[in-house]
């Protein structure tokens, strides 16, 4: 359930505001986008959360940096990105990070 | 509004299931958990959502690994991470990184 990704994996953590704007076709792009990322080189997983106060974080994992930045500079990714700042968010962050270590727990 | 920590910045990202007990324990917790977070040294910031199909993201920056590790080993967190273990959580997992770089983007 929860990923426990091995040191030197990439941690790119976005966060955003949406706007109210065209939810219908933000939630087919975040799906799509989703579905691409996961088809993509390096790719090692997401997890997503968008909270009553409309505060979402998504966090992608890539193995290496490089393939981290393929995946930014990914055709597909920059135009819904344009899209994204025309239409679907307020504002947005971006953070990228090198995962050290990693662990879970689980309820037995 | 988004959080852009300089380079070196820790990381520590928390995800998590609840369970259906003590709903206004946790809430209490959580808030309490949070206030102290904030009056610790090194604390560089907190975001937070959590999804309507019951996944938590947490992610809270500390500006360096002693004082992440410090956060970590406090006495009152170590303490409500027992309860939580006990009561809240279903499953959780933590990824520490280090922050390589950070933007934001806010619509004009």
């Amino acid at each position: 359930m929860h990923l426990t990704p091995p040191a030197g994996t990439i941690a790119v953590i976005f966060t955003s505001r949406r706007t109210a704007a065209d939810d219908a076709g933000y939630a087919a792009a975040a799906e799509a986008m989703e579905k691409l990322a996961r088809e993509q080189p390096g790719y090692a997983g997401i997890v997503s959360a968008r909270g009553t106060d409309g505060l979402g974080i998504t966090i992608s994992y890539w193995e290496n940096e490089a393939t981290a930045i393929a995946w930014r500079d990914h055709a597909e990714h920059e135009a819904i990105r344009e899209r994204g700042r025309a239409l679907w968010y307020e504002d947005y962050g971006v953070v990228v990070a090198d995962v050290s270590r990693a662990y879970a727990w689980t309820r037995d």
